[in-house]
């Protein structure tokens, strides 16, 4: 197995929970996990420290002290009920490419990241860590909360972190952004291809709708009579789906609770999730457009409330070409022609690092695109495909 | 304000949280509930005591000593967050008649019953006091828990009742049951009348469905790919109201729980519950072939697996034409020569009690039909007119 794979099984073992994988924002797993990245990072002959907002950091020099920094990385944090693969795989790629290179002068200082926080599990706010270091952290996010009541600004604190010194976290010298990470698709591997180049980051936007009706008994409420919020919440989950389907682009309602939900009460309430994306914010805003008046139509018809909040809104994130063609070169030499190139439909660090340096990204294909759940898989020879990839691209870009 | 509504205001403040009604089985509330009831019994001439299962009862003879008993009454537990009527009106209702009757010989015992539960809100089991009366109790439900994982065994010792003896709360010696309700409909609301007939209690049947499907990253995988347990029970969902409302006959989906339930995971699972009911079994149970049949194709479609547990199956209960007649007899002499006959949608303790006895049940007008919510309501007049008529009904079976 390669020392990649072996990684993500070790990462795999550092869990709140044993048995499945649940690896949250400063938790004592997240000490742990920058801890092992962090010994991993100098045997690849890296200088590691944690930065101001809980990243794993490593860097070498290139050819002269103090030049801008080619970044790789992903993040170390985990959904709940996680896979091996989405984030960690990135993070010891990353260090594996530095370890391939280490006896390599580079015209540019070569650093590794392993983000504290992409997924937001804990606080709700995602990508707490890349935030940090693109200098787009705000103040307020110290005031977010877990499930126990705990903030940002506590759960710092018992970290060891400074709340007040978040943006000694930011970066200024960076001369790119690569990512190496799983499709959590599947269209390379209906393509019959082990890797593919990102072309962009799909935009995403993310409500919270709340349907709100009248409880009332099941028994003696005809139909004529009865304001179901359920029925209403139904209606918009499948006009989400008709909607975005026909439109070509994706969008789901994954959460949705049902007040008083009672097996003889009429539901009166009922909360739920929309998250969009799409190729362009244009596909996207128009999807939305679309869905927000049939549902508004259809719960004003039902005598329903419906309110409606933004709670997320992403815009689409381009990779540079220069970093595409750093991508595809390093896929051509693995000895493919037909370099694919696909959308990211996910969300990724490198969003938001878009602002302040180039991005790209290198995707490996995965299991029948399942993620975020314990059965995401990759082959051991895509993986093998990818470190070598990776180390290519980077390759390619001292030689410009 | 008549007696009979102010003891529902002394009711309503007996509740487990402070603010709303919640009075659950085998609780502090209940033995609270019990104790009031029973004063109030004494206070009208009737000697009381709590009976093997929790239900409070109160007794006198008729003309001479051990006659069969007319039982009058309704249960004392409720909903999460309920109303003050739908139970207690029924109790003091029937406490009213013994005070009024108190000095009439009878020709057979008045007994007034509160039951312990009929909701079945904390052990999911409904109408476990009557059930005791009827001698149906089954030595399984004492395995039955509620959410905290405590069960009937252990909440009955606590509440001091023998979790062996249930059997020794069996009547064989009744005369009949009687009791009064609010509608929780509106029929009486419209045809602009405070009280009615039932005719029979609506035969019931309730569902846990789950549906099956698979839990995947929201933004990389596409509707073709997708298994969203989430799309198969809001379908499920629009067409039990659809097949229901086509029938005329009623049925809800009122708890529905996602798995994960994140927004960014397309839902795995779903768990669902269908309460249909019908004024014939006949009706009901073809409504339910419909359904099962169009959404056993629709998951099969979706690629969803779909899971069927019955829960929960009640016969129509037809109330007897001598105690129809009695009601009607009590209406009637009230002043009102139009005597509404209905159906009741909701189900009562008497289905669980006509097996071993003749039932009937006089209907009382509600607000709008609302019940199960903080916004019951019933008329002061009416109640008074209810009280009427309830001890009329008595009356004119003691008079055959």
């Amino acid at each position: 197995m390669s020392s990649a794979l072996e990684r993500c099984n070790e990462l795999a073992t550092i869990t709140a929970v044993p048995g499945r994988i649940d690896r949250f924002h400063l938790t004592p797993e997240h000490k742990r996990a920058n801890e092992l990245v962090g010994s991993w990072m100098e045997q690849a002959g890296l200088r590691s420290w944690v930065d101001a907002a809980g990243n794993v950091c490593g860097r070498r020099e290139g050819a002269t002290p103090g030049l801008p920094a080619l970044l790789l990385g992903s993040h170390l944090d985990t959904v709940p009920d996680a896979g091996k693969y989405d984030g960690p795989l990135g993070v010891v790629l990353g260090i594996e490419v530095a370890s391939r290179l280490r006896n390599v002068d580079l015209p540019f200082a070569l650093e590794v990241i392993g983000f504290a926080d992409e997924e937001g599990t804990r606080f709700g706010v995602t990508m707490l860590g890349s935030k940090a270091v693109a200098g787009t952290w705000e103040a307020s996010y110290l005031d977010a909360h877990d499930a126990d009541g705990v903030s940002v600004r506590e759960a710092m604190l018992a970290f060891g972190l400074d709340p007040e010194g978040v943006s000694g976290a930011a970066r200024r010298d960076l001369a790119g952004y690569l990512e190496a990470h799983i499709e959590q698709g599947a269209e390379l591997q209906d393509a019959g291809l082990a890797l593919g180049v990102v072309t962009s980051i799909c935009g995403a936007r993310r409500f919270s709708l709340t349907v709100l009706g009248e409880a009332r008994h099941a028994g003696g409420t005809p139909f004529v009579r009865r304001k179901d919020a359920l029925i209403g919440a139904s209606h918009i989950v499948l006009e989400v789906e008709r909607i975005a389907r026909g439109r070509g682009i994706v969008a789901t309602v994954g959460r949705l609770e049902v007040s008083p939900g009672a097996v003889n009460v009429i539901p009166g309430k009922v909360d739920l999730s929309v998250d969009l994306r799409a190729g362009t914010d244009g596909d996207r805003d128009a999807a939305w457009d679309e869905i927000r008046a049939s549902i508004t139509q259809h719960c004003a018809g039902r005598g329903l409330q419906l309110s409606i909040r933004e709670e997320h809104t992403a815009k689409a994130a381009l990779c540079s070409p220069r970093l595409q063609e750093a991508v595809a070169a390093g896929i051509s030499a693995t000895g493919r022609n037909d370099v694919a190139r696909l959308y990211s439909w996910a969300g990724h660090d490198g969003m938001v690092l878009e602002p302040i340096t180039d991005i790209g990204m290198l995707f490996i294909r995965c299991h029948d695109g399942i993620s975020h759940h314990p059965d995401e898989a990759v082959r051991a020879e895509d993986v093998e495909l990818a470190a070598h990839a990776f180390t290519q691209a980077v390759r390619s870009l001292a030689v410009r």
